[in-house]
């Protein structure tokens, strides 16, 4: 958080529009891809410098410009002059920590997503940063890092001509790139998932502290992806309701499917924190009862023996007129008043079910 | 619920539309049975092939195709294609963990609901994804079983012309199948005020961790409950306020109704939510109270026999000079001091009402 | 509420506009009274059959039917027929488990509120199932049984031409009925300032897990409240913004001071539940309160006694060689340290203000 | 608040505008003073009888006729026939239980809000109830008791032709009457807050039960001032919105001040309630720290001292053959074992940081 | 806060648009300084007099007018008067405590914002009044004291002709100074980000009630922030949806940029808020399980001596007939029983995992 927050300040004064990464470096180098296709042809190529993809700029066939890395704000720059971006994009394509929103340039639409995706080597789930410019007949999107390779299905779908990606325009493509990314929402819960079911395996068995930071980690974690989530759900309605002609009207379908999907994430996360809230409570219950088990046992032991050592502790005094100890049997008879004394206790214990 | 992501996991990152069956197999066979019906007469048959049922679709009549068993997606896609039916309609025909939804598709609306049932056996409550297909003249129902046939009224009415339903519309049958949805419900709650009325008597007399888990249990369900409740009462109120010209107006006073009683399942809902909460407030104020009372005891017995354990414990000093112990009375001196301590720390608790 | 859920649960399955009692039988024979009145006379009997009241339909005169039970639910289809109500009504107004709604049947209002009185003998709060039909000119009303003759007052005001009920249409008596029942959940919510009152004093004296109880019982009682107000807030907040041409405009001024009256209820009994929260905050408070008083007397014994009772200990001890037993004042100097300890301890306790 | 309910159930089953005083009597005699005022000439009069007032009904200047004391409906019904008033007004003007609301007649607004004033000589916060009637060209206003005479600045104002009061219409004049309500509030909360600050300071020194049930005392006084203001809110905002003739204009930038100031004082309440909420956790907290530190005082004593005194116990004992005790040094040798058991002990808390 | 209530008080029935200063003086003297520009050239003075400001008002150039410090409420009259600004507005000015907020007076636009900046020499979070008067071509700016200087890059920019801000007019300028203040909300938040992170380590190390009361009074900072904060964020909303002609387009696309800065303010205080209540939830555990370890302690201690210590007691009874005291090896057959004692319940603890 902290991490976050003084990214964002080292941007405070400079006029609006200035470009300033303030990620952390992720990719050795910007790496940009380009596809060009339409329902009959296509063609793929890594660009070596950004000039080469300004020819396809006004071609009536789709355009999907890919970058993969943010540090290089000189490459950005250029790329948006040639398709005249808004300086104000610019600025928000390289802060890293800008949430999720959509804004209508009436020339092209740009986005700002969190793309989730689980490292295959740590397990951990990360977030990175993935903005979209939609225009008339092209998409350029940029990435932190090659982000997991989680589009390359959506590329063998256009090398293959699967589906229907090719028969459509570039809304439809930027349909296809954020159900991609929401998609990938739900392998993020399945780990998540995991990780509850294990707590809860914890709780039933032996919970202790280390079983509440966990499920306070995970609650935190959850703060966060409903903070990455929420408008993403904006983001997608805005485009279902959207004037602008950008969208058309068969996208609008698959856009509802999507949303749909964002609701279905929504309704997960918002389950799971009720579920961990829940789960607390468990431990809480968990743990207050074992504490008074502890203490039950410690009253149940005190109880009997304290009067025990009392009577014990009377033929101990030293007085020298004490009848009771010059009798013969004055000691066993003790002894058996203390079982007596003993029994009673455990019957009253039983009774009040205090045993 | 992981294993409801983990399914939902499976298709990421196909093409939308993609058919692929995500839920357990629960029938062994596909069933499809057909109605078709107006006012005068009725025709009812149980279909061996897809094909049979073709012939209806441009029938003036209303034809009620049911479809018990999702896993084969070859006869889904069959019906559906000779239908017209959008592709991502098929792909959330199949997705039993797609939510409760109303599309509009102009030609047709699309209804995802939840059925609940209780197992005759059992007695569990089963959820099972039940899909609508609204046509002019038809409607298609997708199940994920035969769901313990909670539609056999509805059968029954059609056979014996009782109520309006022969007179009435695709629209109305459609409502009338959703209702029956609804009032089923009505019978999962039944049993779960049961349990509750349980848990409530265990309260009163014993309450112990297990009250707890058992209340821990409840609450969960009801999250569940309310996830598909909600939405349910969405599709409804979609129901009535659409514009589509497949819902006609006398349907529309139903369709309140039918909208009436999912508020009431929602009410009732909220209700035991609230109910629970109050039972987990009850069951922790019935804990402490008992460990409070544990305590009170060991308490009072400590108090009343630590300071008579240390005069015992003086007169058992073996000190040369002790006057007290050679006096005749000193014994039966010091017994009745360590009495008046017990009586004066007794009427201390009296008056403290710690006892 | 196991039982609500029940007797709802018996109409599973049946046809929507079935009539099906499913309350409990409160009177021993339908009584049927009608009044008819205008502004210069007024007429009043009571109906043996149903049939009597079938000339009074097409009479300009205001008609006022009331029908105390709902057992006999083909008295009730027979009049719904002449007055050629909906079956979906018919349902309604003897589903006892119906929750307040207003339907516009364009004809006629269909109204259903829950009516709260005081049983004069047991104190108790009773909830009745009150329905209303508004036509042109005519109102029935349907109430389970006499429910504590609640409507007495507004028929002497016809009687009599009191205020001004006699000048005015069919929809002023429709708001008189409903105003007289806002008005009488006044009384009840003041039988339950008592009640919270009486608490309010055990708090301050001795509360102990029955006043728990009592408020948890208390909270119970606002839950289903809230439940029977909020809608009939609506019902009244519907009439006043009604298009029906059923409600002129001076009766308006009258539902927006019955729409206050249903505003001031409702935050009354939000008032409560906040109040009651407070108090099941006191009630933790002061249990822990005096937990911690008994805890602390506890530790003061326990901690002055056990040091000297280890005093008394070392001189009880049968070695042979320990010189301070063979001293003259040995036994009262050891006496003296005792009472230091026990006086240091003691001002320590004080000084830390633990006493 | 059981006293509110009884007021108010006092009227229950009279026809509506009945006038029926409700509240506590707190005048000896009703006061009538009347203003008239325009930019020119301003005439002050206190009257003796009601008609009075009539002849300035019709006058171009503005009037403005104060009530104090409502226990002689008489008067008020007389003052309200001839300035043709609803009688539903009349009930609300001496009910004082009714919540702030505004009513538009057309020919007149009708304003119910509550006056705070603080007493001067018991400091205590007193609630009233006022009602205004704002025509064309009056303004008819009624307090409970002369109300701290919190309106004398106004009346200054007038006399002295101070401010723009001359110069504007009777909605002005309406303005400035709730305006100065409204800044009476911030005086009852000055006095709120100075009890939370003296609370503050008790948290921080010595909090027992009492602070608490301060806090808790405090905490309901928010309920019933949240239940005063939002109302009053609701008063302002909508003579903000209304589209009645009798609100020009000008006046509309004064009501939006107001309207905010009104806001001020909800955003107020509110940051008081949610730090009164914060005390209560810092309550419970400091009390659960004393009580912990205690319970850590009982071990640390007790766990030093009973193994001590077992092993005194053992060399009490008075078996027949016990080498220890015959040996010279014996006695100091378990004194000093006892000492290093001790100090392990204490070691051990130590490091556990229990000390 | 008891503060800011009473500075409100002070101004309690004068009437509206008196211009009282109520906050504390910051400045030894009102400074006021002036730029005035266009595209081409720029102006920039420090005025002695307001009149040398008088004939910037209508000359076509934007003019920027800041007054730091309002104790000297003559000068902002008198500027006031001369633009023809409502007296009301004056009344907002000199209000330190007035809450944000955005008034259309259709000449000019007004805007009360809260500034915060961090104090350089104690590290502590100031907050400061700050309203604007956005006018055609001219705005003004009122701070309390010089505000950290916080507007610096903005007068660097007019300079150095950076960025647009030369090319545009007023509202440009109104949208740069709001936009300043909103990002030095971030720099605000980092010291408070900061603060939480140390707060975190200590709930990992040693937490006490000192880490308590610091989470608690960062509690009630987020509190203040956010009464700072969501009041500014419907003022740029505002400034979005308004009608008035003085918020040119082109100007529309920036304030998008800083609603969306300034609702990740408010995303990133309600994080905090959320953050906090774990943490105290963190504390409050961690507490309790440091305090039952230390309780499990004592009754492990004292279950396995208690036992020991009565049969020790028993031993060292006096009574005359003891046979086990006789006995040769009856002290070390005891001592082994007693060994026996200990290590079963040690078992026990072990077995029951309260060790």
């Amino acid at each position: 958080m902290k991490k976050s927050i003084k990214k964002r300040s080292a941007t405070v004064g400079l006029p609006p529009g200035e470009v300033v990464f303030v990620g952390q470096q992720k990719t050795d180098k910007v790496r940009i891809t380009l596809f060009d296709y339409d329902e009959k042809k296509y063609q793929e190529k890594e660009l070596k410098t950004v000039e080469e993809c300004y020819p396809f700029k006004d071609k009536p066939s789709v355009t999907w410009i890919n970058i993969d890395g943010l540090e290089d704000t000189q490459i950005i720059e250029q790329i948006d002059s040639h398709f005249e971006i808004h300086p104000l994009v610019l600025e928000d394509i390289v802060n890293t920590e800008q949430r999720p929103k959509l804004d209508d340039y009436e020339d092209y639409l740009f986005i700002v997503v969190k793309m989730l995706y689980s490292d295959d080597q740590s397990q951990d789930i990360r977030s990175e940063h993935v903005s979209l410019i939609v225009g008339q007949n092209y998409v350029i999107s940029f990435q932190e890092s090659s982000g997991g390779d989680i589009f390359n299905p959506i590329r063998d779908r256009i090398r293959n001509d699967k589906g229907r990606i090719r028969k459509m325009g570039a809304d439809y493509l930027a349909y296809a790139l954020i159900d991609t990314i929401v998609d990938n929402y739900f392998l993020a819960l399945e780990s998540l998932a995991e990780e509850i079911d294990l707590i809860e395996t914890e709780l039933m068995a032996d919970a202790d502290i280390a079983t509440f930071r966990k499920i306070h980690a995970l609650k935190r974690d959850m703060l966060f992806l409903h903070k990455a989530i929420w408008p993403l759900r904006e983001v997608i309605s805005g485009l279902l309701r959207t004037e602008s002609q950008l969208i058309r009207k068969p996208t609008n379908i698959f856009l509802r499917d999507a949303y749909d999907h964002s609701i279905q994430v929504i309704d997960t996360v918002e389950t799971f924190r009720d579920m961990l809230s829940g789960m607390l409570d468990v431990y809480m219950s968990v743990i207050s009862n074992r504490m008074n088990e502890v203490m039950k046992f410690l009253t149940i032991i005190s109880t009997i023996f304290i009067p025990l050592t009392f009577i014990a502790g009377i033929y101990g005094m030293n007085f020298k007129y004490m009848p009771e100890l010059e009798t013969h049997w004055g000691y066993f008879i003790i002894l058996g008043i203390m079982l007596l004394c003993a029994l009673a206790m455990y019957s009253f214990f039983k009774a009040r079910k205090w045993i």
